[in-house]
C-alpha cells in the first residue's frame, strides 16, 4: 500500500483530473439511462457492461488491488485521510457512489433471481473498524438503491448469555446470507479474537487458535458459493475524537455514543496491534482483507461500492430461464 | 368500503384536484428540504410535523379508515382498479411515495435509535395477496430511502421439512422484528390457514382452530410493543393474467413465474372465500386487516406508504438522551 500525499480537503486532485472523472461519470450515466423499458435484454446487457466498465475506469488503480492486505503491510502506516486511486474530489465521489449503487442494485436483483432458481451464489460483507469509522453509514450509502428483499444487515455486539453458551461461530452462522442474498456484518467473528486479546478476558491459547478456525470457516463458505469481502475502515485517533464530539453535540446522534467507546479509545494501540495480527493471520487468497482509509467518508464509501461492484462483475450472472414449458403455460393462461 | 367509480386510466381525478394535490406536495417537499444540517432539533421536529401533516392532507379519506376491514365488507366487492381517497393521478402518486419514503426513513432511524437504547417498539408488516399483486415491488418502493440497518424482509414459501416438524408459528417467530426494527413478511402464518383449506391438505378442524391461535399470537405481539399492519393487495383476475404474460414475455422476469401460480389461479374463487373468512375471523382492533385495491401499482404503494407513515406518527418517537454523564465523557475525550 504505497502512500500518496495529498493536500486539499477533498482529496487534492487537480482540476484536469476531476474534469476527466466527471466526463467518465457522464458517460456511465448515459449508458445507465439508455436502458429503458423498451430496450431489449441484449442491449441492456451491453449498456450495463459499458457503464460498469466506465465506472471502473474512474480509478487509476482498482481498489481491489490497492487496498488488499499483503504480507509486510502495516496498518499504522496507512494514511487514514488519503484518497488513493480516485482522482476526483468529494463531489465526484458522491456521484460515483450514486451511479455505482444503481449497478449494485441491478446485480443484487440478478443474484436474488438466481437464488430463487437454485443457485447458491451469495455474498457476505464483513465491516470492521474502530468506533465512528463509518461502518453504519457505508451500509446506507452503498445500498442506497437497494431492495430490502435480498439484503440482510446484522450488527454483532457483546455476546449475550445464550450466545456465550455456544461456540463463537454459532451466532455468526445464524446470520449468514441465504442463497441469492447479500449479508452485511457490522462487526463479526473477528471481535472474538480482538476483544479477548485487548482486554485479556481469555487466555492467548483460546483466541489464537481461532485464526485457524476462522480460516477454515471462511474457506468452506467460499467453496459453497458465498463470496466473502472483509473490510477494515481505518481512521485516525484525531478524526475519531471529532466524530465523538459530534455525537455529544447533536441530539439526533447521542444514541450512538456509549461510554464503552472511550474505553476502546484508551486502548487504541492495543487494538491496532491486534488487528495487524488478524490481517496477517486471516488475509487469505479466498477471503482477503481490504484496509480502507476512512477519514473521508465519501472516499471509503466509494471504495466499498467499487469492491462490491467488482465482485458482482466477476460472478457473470445471467437471468435464469423459465422453469416450465412456455407453450403449456400460455395455453393454460388463455383457457 | 364504499365504491367510487372512476374512468380515466390513472385514477380519473379532475385537473383541479390534481393541481391541489401537486400544491400540497410542493409544500411538503419545501418543509422536508427546510431541515438541513444547520437546523436545530426543535425546528427539525416542527418541519417534520408539518411535512407529515401535509402528506396526510393529500388524502380525502385516510387509508387507515377507508381500507380497514369491517364486518360485512366483502372482498369480492372491492373494485381492484379503483383509487379511493387519493385525488391525484399516477404522477402525483409517485411523487407522494417519494416524499413519504423519506419520512418513513426518518421514522425508522428514530425507532432504531430507541431500540438500541432499550425500547421494545418495533413494527411488523404482513403482505398478502394473490400472485402478481405487487407484494415484492411494494417493499422496494415504500422503503426506497430506507436503510438496510433496521429492516428485515422475509418471504414465506411452502414450509420446508424442518419447518413442518414444528408448529406453524415456529418459522414465523424466528423472523419477527428485533427491538427498533421493521420486519416485512411477504406471505405469513395466514398461508397456513388459507392453503390447507383451499387444497384440502388438512382437515378443517386443524386450520380452523388457527384463527384463535393467530389472534392470541398477534395480541401478544402488540402488547409487547410490536405494531402489526396486515395488508391484503387485491387484484382482478384479468389483471393477473396480464402480469403473468409480462413475466413470460420479459426474460428479466421469467424467474418470477412458477407453474404452481397457475394452479392457484385456477382456484381463484376458493382463495377469495378463504381470505374473506380470514378477514372476518382475524381483523381485530389491535391488528386489523387493510384491503387495498392493487390493479394500479402506484396507488397500492401510496396506500401502504401512508398506512406505515401514519403508524409511525402515532408512536410519538423522540431521540433518546445520552446514556452516560456528558461532562465526564467530554473531559475523558480531551485528556
Amino acid at each position: 500500500m504505497p502512500k500518496i500525499q495529498r493536500d486539499s480537503e477533498d482529496g487534492g486532485s487537480d482540476k484536469d483530473a476531476r474534469k476527466r472523472v466527471a466526463e467518465v461519470l457522464d458517460g456511465a450515466q448515459k449508458a445507465i439511462e439508455g436502458a429503458t423499458a423498451g430496450t431489449s435484454v441484449a442491449e441492456r446487457l451491453a449498456l450495463a457492461a459499458k457503464s460498469s466498465e466506465l465506472l471502473s475506469s474512474v480509478w487509476t488503480l482498482p481498489p481491489a488491488q490497492r487496498m488488499m492486505f499483503h504480507p509486510g503491510d502495516r496498518l499504522v502506516d496507512v494514511p487514514a485521510d488519503d484518497t488513493p486511486g480516485f482522482p476526483g474530489g468529494k463531489g465526484e465521489g458522491q456521484r460515483f457512489i450514486d451511479l455505482s449503487s444503481g449497478e449494485i442494485s441491478r446485480f443484487m436483483g440478478l443474484m436474488y433471481a438466481n437464488g430463487v432458481k437454485g443457485s447458491h451464489r451469495r455474498l457476505l460483507i464483513i465491516l470492521q473498524g474502530m468506533d465512528a469509522s463509518g461502518k453504519g453509514g457505508i451500509v446506507r450509502h452503498v445500498f442506497r438503491q437497494g431492495d430490502p428483499m435480498g439484503i440482510h444487515y446484522h450488527g454483532f455486539g457483546a455476546p449475550s448469555e445464550e450466545e456465550l453458551r455456544h461456540d463463537f461461530l454459532w451466532r455468526i452462522k445464524r446470520e449468514l446470507p441465504r442463497d441469492g442474498w447479500v449479508a452485511v456484518f457490522d462487526r463479526s467473528h473477528y471481535e472474538d479474537i480482538v476483544m479477548p486479546r485487548v482486554y485479556g478476558t481469555q487466555p492467548e491459547s483460546v483466541w489464537r487458535e481461532r485464526y485457524d478456525v476462522v480460516n477454515d470457516f471462511e474457506r468452506s463458505l467460499v467453496t459453497s458459493g458465498c463470496s466473502v469481502i472483509k473490510i477494515f475502515l481505518t481512521i485516525s485517533r484525531d478524526f475519531q475524537k471529532g466524530r465523538f464530539l459530534d455525537r455529544l453535540d447533536d441530539p439526533t446522534k447521542r444514541w450512538k455514543f456509549d461510554v464503552s467507546d472511550l474505553d476502546a479509545r484508551d486502548r487504541w494501540d492495543d487494538y491496532m496491534a491486534a488487528w495487524q495480527d488478524v490481517f496477517e493471520q486471516t488475509s487469505t487468497t479466498y477471503a482477503p482483507w481490504y484496509v480502507v482509509p476512512a477519514d473521508k467518508r465519501w472516499y471509503s464509501r466509494a471504495v466499498v461500492s467499487e469492491l462490491l461492484r467488482t465482485t458482482f462483475t466477476t460472478m457473470n450472472l445471467t437471468w435464469p430461464p423459465l422453469s416450465c414449458d412456455e407453450d403449456e403455460a400460455r395455453s393454460r393462461l388463455s383457457a
